[in-house]
């Protein structure tokens, strides 16, 4: 399909700078926020009876020297005990929920009209005029449509007809021209061609384009910068030990900042662009999908060594459908910039979910809150943080990456 | 029933200024936020249609210029048009549904505590090791527990025997001892004034106490302090018009800051400690009530020149079903530090609760969104703002006072 890769930087940590600068005036600085109660069941050891019920039931831990299988012994001095690991976490969340459109999608978005408008010929050749489209029910359709109205741009968003009314009504509500298809690939793409045809718009693609990892990956930027700001300032307020000396100056630059970055994975635009932004800074990547009918395609990817390149799954965390894209798993796993990738059953979706509403009082959508079930329920992920980590334990980012979700399908899950 | 009144300072601005700095270490410096959707919605005037059906139908309109009645050329120059008010309001709001445990009542809690501790007679005298008391189901009771535990001091929570089990088992989950009674008033403090002599702690009011008061008044000095920060920041940032220079330095101290500051008003000690650190700023203080079988008792008041001293309400917004207490009222009404107060329906409500759930993606509880329904369906409000605001329009601070809510009862609600 049709698109413009004229003006597409390098894919560098230097260039998620460069793209930042760029979009910082079209998008919130998202808040970073910490939870005492998610921190202490986070390192908490599940006991065996609460994996019980789950796919974890009767696994053997290796001790944290990595010996095998604890002693019956062991479980006496209360170190020990048989049950889950007990890795030390302390979590900070990225809140693109708040983002604009409600999810981080604007940042791809903004960022790839913003390098057109740097294209000379695009722009001499009636492009602004001409207008851009992509193809999306969800997330990625409001953001193009919101980029082209700041920029009083026509927007064609080509939708499945049996899309949810309140996202037809929300991407019509920024202004774009919604063009009905099929459900299929196949239906999807002739129309996108036809309307292409028709209005020489160009194509925006949710996550396979330099311009939009790029755009997604300013996001792991804020990341790092606001974690180090929080801890000094945390360290300056001398906190609950009450020393109350005003240090924060001397603490703004030495603060240590974040071990881990752990995002959702679907198409891979978010995860590549976040690992791109990492590179080089010491911080370690992780990605995260649902398990459910073979939506884990990035850990699948991984285990076999190729991508793997459909999957169809109707995993309720529905923004992690896709399979990871062709230049996204180039960084992610070509480049080696992602260590590993875990995956969450249905149920720890939901569980945390359920914690993410009742505890840290946000909105957030299935798919935004993998990185967090794989924190407090893979027992892969939580042993490898119990070994590595140690003691000090990690600082770990987890991204909630967007908040759309119907109240009417929230109703359902928790009536 | 006992308490310690014999550290209390005088109700002034610079009293909350100190309780701020005593609080600090202890409390979250919550996000202010705002919303783009909400804004337009609320500078939006309600057609005829809309009106219809709710007890502001069939309302004539002043005009701006304050004659009396719309005339029917007038409608024709589409600038008077039948129907509600067109005020121009930019909203702002204080998340303490983000504060610890989930409401802005640490605050008070905390304060209260770090008051006692200031009272060398009260510690010499065992009052650590005897601890604090209070009766209440619901966000205070966690309040107190969890300041208790953060002191190492005993908690005695005095809670109806009908209380929701999450609440029982949120406030044990801050190590608090919980001591259950009747639901009457009589019963509650006959359990209160016996585990008072059998333990020898403290009573800590929720809202009727000078260091409840200056307590809670320390979000009005953030919300103004971010405000400014805010506007100087999007200043600075050149926003959406793409100027780009980066003066934020030069604005950082001109922002005008907030022109009105909102609150929920239940038994008063928010509201009152808010217009407290208001005092001499030049920004106005309202009142917001739910008008649900009288809970509006602060209004009436207002209107009676007499505090309303009981309330048998049943409003969704169960935070607010309290009478204002005296203390809390010689602040507002006495005083004079709130201007005024006004009421909202509790379906206007449900739709306010529902916008802040889809379009802010947080997670509130009914009482905290009093303020914002009155923002957009209270038609006294709005006429006001219009008329008193002009083209200009007002900078209006709303609080988002909890985010204690039910999973289970949001689900009944939207379901």
């Amino acid at each position: 399909m049709a698109d413009s890769t004229t003006t597409t930087p390098p894919l560098t940590r230097a260039s998620v700078i460069a793209a930042h600068e760029l979009i910082k005036p079209y998008i919130h600085r998202t808040p970073v926020l910490t939870n005492t109660t998610l921190n202490k069941l986070a390192s908490s050891a599940r006991s065996e009876e609460e994996l019980a019920g789950t796919r974890w039931r009767g696994r053997e831990q290796p001790g944290v020297d990595g010996s095998k299988v604890r002693e019956e012994g062991e479980k006496e001095d209360g170190r020990r005990q048989k049950g889950g690991a007990k890795p030390v976490m302390r979590l900070w969340f990225k809140c693109e929920n708040l983002q604009r459109i409600g999810a981080f999608k604007v940042r791809g978005a903004f960022h790839a009209v913003e390098r057109l408008k740097m294209d000379r010929e695009w722009v001499d050749g009636g492009g602004l005029e001409r207008g851009v489209l992509t193809h999306s029910s969800g997330n990625h359709a409001q953001a193009v449509a919101l980029a082209a109205k700041e920029n009083n741009m026509p927007a064609y968003i080509i939708m499945p007809e049996i899309s949810a009314p309140p996202k037809i009504a929300g991407t019509k509500g920024y202004g774009a021209h919604v063009i009905f298809s099929g459900s299929t690939a196949p239906e999807r793409e002739a129309t996108a061609h036809k309307v292409l045809a028709e209005t020489g718009a160009t194509f925006i693609p949710p996550y396979d384009h330099p311009n939009i990892i790029l755009g997604q990956g300013t996001m792991g930027l804020e990341f790092q910068e606001q974690v180090v700001q929080l801890m000094a300032e945390k360290a300056g307020s001398g906190n609950a030990d009450r020393s109350n000396s005003n240090s924060n100056h001397d603490n703004k630059n030495t603060a240590k900042g974040l071990d881990v970055i752990m995002t959702p994975c679907g198409g891979g635009g978010m995860l590549s662009g976040v690992a791109l932004s990492c590179e080089g800074t010491g911080i370690t990547v992780f990605g995260s999908e649902p398990s459910h009918q073979g939506a884990d395609d990035c850990k699948r990817g991984f285990e076999a060594g190729q991508r793997v390149e459909s999957v169809s799954s109707l995993t309720i965390a529905d923004g992690l459908r896709t399979p990871v894209g062709k230049l996204p798993w180039s960084v992610i796993y070509e480049r080696r910039l992602v260590k590993q990738v875990f995956n969450v059953t249905e149920e720890e979706i939901t569980a945390a979910l359920r914690l993410v509403l009742e505890r840290m009082k946000l909105v957030v959508e299935p798919s935004a809150v993998v990185p967090l079930a794989v924190a407090l329920f893979n027992e892969d992920f939580r042993e490898m943080v119990e070994r590595e980590a140690g003691d000090d334990g990690w600082d770990i980012g987890l991204v909630f990456s967007g908040g759309n979700v119907a109240l009417e399908n929230l109703a359902k899950m928790f009536g």
